[in-house]
């Protein structure tokens, strides 16, 4: 049996694209992992009349499962559990232990801001405890409640259950494992099919070639129409994510074979792990992720122990891009020992010591002055691994010559290893750095791999 | 009149989160500035009848103006503009002037990859001219065409016009714009109303004191009812974005005022500009952006010309964060000389010119450490500015004595002057970097102030 469900993402911020959505796609994940089939993703004001209609869509589209996120606070606009309550048919009353519960978080809040207006916060406080009648509280990690609110008999048949959550990511995610646990998510969720996702990684073709190798698939036999594909270009890197039933394995497999059988030198993960992932597993000298075949094995691996292996950078168009990235895992100073942002020319030469004469020669965007960021990263920061990036970023600052988008990436180490590329990419200013950042990552998997 | 609208964001890597969507907010924002009132955003998979639901929501909402994104592309499961064509109740025909001349935008591609399936691409080629009869056509910027679909008839009063664009919002942007220019839009735009949109920027104070501020202008008599006031936490800064219509401008300089009167130290930017671009225009030596009042000046401004200012970071716990956003504007390199991430402690030493002894009295996050490193950037890369960053962005590194989140931050420059700030940030790794560098952007702000 399948289980259909909703999100809908409150709150006028929202809509108006003043924030940015993290718990649609957060969610979105988690009901998959469940074998969920999420529908719809409705994003609203926070206006009465609009969350109501939100509801009342996923009710006729069928969900038997609603989460709602945000417009949980204890301000006058935030709207959500009343309009919920009226939804399921449930009236709301004043929680009294949960009015007390949130006073006490609130405690601590007061003591820091001692001209707080109090009586205000009193009043949020009380308006964050009026629940609807039966619902289940998930309590609050911030300081708004989160609900689960089953439909009341009057609400009709097959009216869906509906989980309230706050809205911060923070708050939100360790309080859907709450959700999960109660009673009510239980007997919902007992309905949902078992499904399977794969995910495969690759870097370096076109995404029309994927569609290519779908019909040569298909032309081989292979039930496509069994599995849920959906691939997308990502970062620069496409990902085929695949969704069955258990027993579409052996379809999903031959679909796999395919997949591998042509593309088997760009596809970089089987196993579900990023680039990200893989870098740093090979930096801190761990066993590889990425695909099963052909084996990868780090180069030079430590005499049955970890080797772990340290990296610098010296990034000019990408400006610091780079090194944010190795550094974004916790643990990252193991091996990151630091980098240099090399964007005036004069910093080329003292910080990366780039000799003048190379940059006068070739200009500071060239193959040469990015082996000498390399090198220079090594050198000057005593690392095993240097990477060199020059580029043109622009909007502006190309020519016919070396165009925007033009960049020079180079790989110095391990030992005396050297790999370096040349490419120009496509899009605006932020696209080339971002995009920039991928390939290097994927060269020093390359590096490291010895591929 | 009011204009009623909804966005409709289709494909499957969006719903289940593979992929962040970045046209809803982009097509809310414009739809804002045309006095439109968007209502709903809905993100549907590549399902025809969940899209189809969707936009049959939309029409019961009272719509006058859809707009779809996706499922534009040559494979099957681009579904849109058939499934669109349905709805206004038009048959599907194939344009083939449109054929051709996505045809010719297909060329080079073909060229650039020779082994392409020619016959492949020219099936997807026609599916992409096959079009709603009577739809007006927006030409590719990429090779997909854009459509605007008024209602046939058929489809009963008060349907809404649909505007199909492209997923890529490279392609969807300037397509918007070509769609604003047909005479069917104008036509349902004649009847937007005129808003304007306000928006004021505070830093430093937490949200409830807004919720506060609120209330007094309430009490002062200020017809808040009148405004349609969002506040949201941004990145660490606080934001308020009021929209009126015209004749409510005397209620909003009212509010304003309350605000201005209430958070003049905190308030840094009435006239739109993000921290961001006045930390740009005041490196560039620009005339400052931000508050009209109190009118800031820039320290030493030059005489009568514009003075550049040259900046260096140092940093360790952001790892680069910080260069990569000062180097984000397109012309940065006219300021921003470069940085050096200092990760490892002997990095620190290294690149930084920090004592050796300085890290072994204090420890690595310390005031100390962080002076140390603001003044090693200004030395090392002959910077006029310095920023020294150091701190434990966790999640683990805490103790008792310096907890996670524990960042210290210092600014040296320019000429004498010195500024350093320490403080405890809440939340997870990415949030302590990030939110680090939104400190870090404040403090050059009033360095370069000399508030």
């Amino acid at each position: 049996m399948t289980v259909r469900a909703g999100i809908v993402i409150t709150g006028t911020e929202v809509l108006t694209g003043i924030i940015g959505d993290r718990n649609g796609p957060w969610l979105s994940d988690r009901l998959r992992d469940l074998g969920v089939d999420l529908a719809h993703i409705v994003i609203v004001g926070d206006r009465r009349e609009d969350m109501a209609a939100a509801l009342g869509f996923m009710r006729d589209e069928g969900m038997s499962l609603i989460v709602t996120s945000g417009g949980l606070g204890p301000t006058a606009d935030d709207l959500t559990a009343e309009v919920v309550g009226e939804f399921q048919g449930r009236a709301m009353v004043l929680d009294e232990p949960l009015e007390g519960r949130i006073a006490e978080i609130l405690k601590p809040l007061a003591a820091r801001f001692p001209h707080l207006d109090m009586e205000a916060i009193r009043l949020g406080n009380r308006k964050q405890a009026v629940i609807p009648e039966g619902a289940t509280i998930l309590e609050p990690v911030g300081t708004a409640p989160g609900l689960v609110v089953p439909p009341a008999d009057s609400a009709g048949q097959g009216a869906p259950i509906v989980v309230v959550l706050p809205g911060p990511p923070r708050e939100l995610q360790p309080m859907w494992q709450a959700a999960l646990a109660t009673q009510t998510m239980r007997a919902a969720l007992d309905g949902a099919g078992e499904y399977r996702v794969r995910v495969l990684r690759l870097f370096g073709i076109p995404e029309s070639e994927i569609a290519e190798t779908l019909r040569v698939a298909e032309g081989q036999g292979v039930a496509l129409e069994r599995l849920e594909i959906t691939t997308c270009l990502r970062r620069g890197e496409i990902e085929i994510v695949t969704r069955y039933e258990p027993d579409g394995e052996a379809v999903y497999e031959a679909f796999e074979a395919t997949v591998r059988e042509r593309h088997a030198d760009t596809l970089f993960s089987d196993d579900g792990s990023t680039i990200d992932q893989q870098v740093a597993a090979l930096l801190r000298g761990e066993v590889p992720l990425g695909v099963r075949e052909p084996a990868v094995r780090p180069v030079v691996p430590g005499a049955g122990g970890r080797t772990v292996r340290t990296i610098a950078t010296a990034e000019s168009c990408t400006g610091g891009l780079l090194a944010a990235r190795l550094t974004d895992p916790p643990g990252a100073s193991a091996y990151v020992l630091g980098g240099i942002v090399v964007y005036a020319n004069a910093t080329k030469v003292s910080q990366a010591g780039v000799d003048a004469a190379l940059i006068e020669r070739h200009g500071a965007v060239s193959v040469q002055v990015a082996e000498a960021l390399a090198e220079g990263a090594c050198r000057r920061l005593g690392a095993e691994i240097g990477v060199g990036i020059t580029g043109i970023a622009g909007p502006t600052g190309g020519s016919e010559e070396k165009p925007v988008g033009l960049v020079h990436l180079s790989i110095a180490g391990p030992g005396e290893g050297r790999l370096t590329r040349s490419l120009t990419l496509p899009g605006g200013r932020a696209d080339v750095r971002e995009r920039t950042t991928t390939v290097a990552m994927h060269l020093i998997r390359r590096a490291l791999l010895a591929l």
